[in-house]
């Protein structure tokens, strides 16, 4: 049996046995699976933050991963199941955009869609194909049975946009797309962008407050003061030294930021 | 050494390093115990949240699995500890109830009072049972050590009982017995029950709320609408279509339900 | 390769993908790494306070083990990055204190600043060192690599201390140190000390209670009761039975307590 990680991505929440009960069922068909959890608290249904979040990391794991991913609210209805190979991962799970965002940067080599009800638990139910479905055909998978057994191929997949920044001659529009866990602001403003941006005179606009460089670090600047940063995903984002900018600014997921130049 | 699954339940939360420590005196015993989460953030000193969190999840770990379960309000008084060997599992934890409700679908091979001090940490402390007797205990129970070894043979064990729904001449009284994370409300009014009940004209009440049909699934309604489901653990729940319904309807644990039929 | 256990710990959360992504780099490297988690809730920032939970908790751990410390408010500045060997463990962190309480208690063998790239990521942030420095130093450490490689020896790191408790003539004047999941408040009155004191007619003082005896443990009261108790990192605690003492007495971190004998 190959050792191969499937590193998993829900909604679930650690309050019930939902994320373990789907360890349970993998580690009952294969038990050499190497399970690591990516995050458990994504947003209830908030299938496009999965989208992001998943961006942002998978790319630092092992050749051969199994990305489970799992935020559902279309579960038992005629949304489609689908699992992804790409160069160097496996995306399993609902068809409804959370993979897409990641699968831009992948080449894909196939995808199916799960029909093959031989690999599913004999008994599913209609609201949790995360135990029923997704971990048994990841499991299965992780034992080396080929991806065309699993169901039908298929072309199509749902894709989220992230809309980019809008640039305009006074420099670029863009919005906060993620706020991490220090409160963090994550733009959809890159980091090449915005180095660019400040070789020049350069402001940056959000809610009242007005940044004048792009700092080096979180710490490049007092304890408590607003400032700009490219972050560990090669966006920019503002920032609080020591503190949390989405609660200080009262700034949320949606929030315009406006860089200009002159 | 066996590579045997070991799953954990605590109210310990993820705050202190208590379930981190646990797993390190595992592994000091036995390196190769495969360690999985179930949950950790049951209610404090809840051990009926514990015993119906339990009975939902075990059933789809591997044969074999050793469940270490310490919700212990009662750590380091007169309350006993024990370990039940059953047809398929292991169940490790204070004889509160917590272990119950899933014993009840188990066939019981052994119960042992843990005794012997020869398998617990040197320095036993009056507060933390989870760190210095259950995981030293299983730990060694995963590496093969008989049951016998760890104490007398003993019959008895803490028994809860969820009450079973009321039925009468114009239907089911039940009630709410567990809130997920998304806020449905898990009751105790079986999946087959209310089936049979859809047959005919029914009408489920809950607070002010009336439900008219069981739906397939969460989807099964415009989103923001209230809907009864049988859920993934096989019971009637009340949930609301990419909402909160425990926030919503303001009902919790112990909110009334009823189904007429008519 | 070494089947060696890494043990996490940080003030990351769970909403990102920041823990899952440091375990991704991890398993690149060392496919065979036994990851655990101490915790990930310590308060945003908070170095002391991740020194008193690793100091807890540590020493439970298998021989060998490595421990991941990334509590980083200073990430990119100019604060160090260090490898301590002690006699039975590694440590790998920011040089910012987090692991110097844990540090009094061992006998250390080395300590090397953590320079050589060769062993980093290859484009390193100046905001994720946990993913881009510290994880693959600890996957690498895990392999076999000597610790030599990874920098220049050093004999300084940066030391907190906890304040020792005042002892006078009436007693002993000490404070709130940590306060756990539970609400139960750790103060730094070792076991010994107030073992001690309670062999005479002993007063404890703390906001506007008076306890007056020494708890064998969490239960020796009645239920939502105020009592003191040698908890299990063997300091003075005050918690309630079954209750919450940090929210019902409205103590924190700092909260003075005072012993008196007479």
């Amino acid at each position: 049996m190959k050792k191969r990680s499937i590193a998993l991505m829900t909604d679930f929440g650690y309050k019930d046995g939902f994320v373990g009960t789907m360890k349970g069922v993998i580690l009952s068909i294969n038990p050499h699976a190497v399970l690591v959890d990516l995050t458990h608290t994504i947003s209830p249904h908030n299938t496009l933050e999965a989208s992001i979040v998943l961006r942002t990391s998978y790319h630092f794991f092992p050749k051969g991963t199994i990305f489970l991913v799992v935020i559902d609210p279309g579960v038992g209805s005629t949304r489609r199941s689908i699992l992804v190979e790409t160069e160097k991962y496996f995306f399993i799970g609902p068809d409804n955009g959370a993979l897409s965002i990641a699968l831009e940067n992948e080449k894909i080599k196939k995808i199916v869609e799960l029909t093959n009800k031989k690999y599913f638990l004999q008994d599913v139910s209609n609201t949790f194909h995360g135990r029923d479905i997704f971990a048994p055909v990841a499991a299965q998978l992780s034992k080396g049975v080929p991806i065309s057994r699993f169901g039908e191929l298929t072309k199509e997949y749902k894709k989220f946009t992230i809309l980019s920044p809008r640039i305009h001659r006074h420099g670029v529009s863009g919005k906060v797309i993620y706020i991490d866990h220090f409160g963090n602001l994550v733009t959809n403003i890159s980091g090449g962008m915005v180095q660019k941006l400040s070789l020049r005179k350069m402001v940056i606009k959000i809610k009242d407050h007005k940044i004048e460089k792009l700092s080096a670090n979180y710490t490049d600047s007092e304890p408590g003061q607003i400032l700009a940063v490219v972050g560990s995903n090669d966006c920019l984002e503002i920032a609080i030294n020591q503190g949390n900018a989405s609660q200080v600014m009262k700034a949320k997921e949606g929030t315009e930021i406006e860089i200009t130049v002159g």
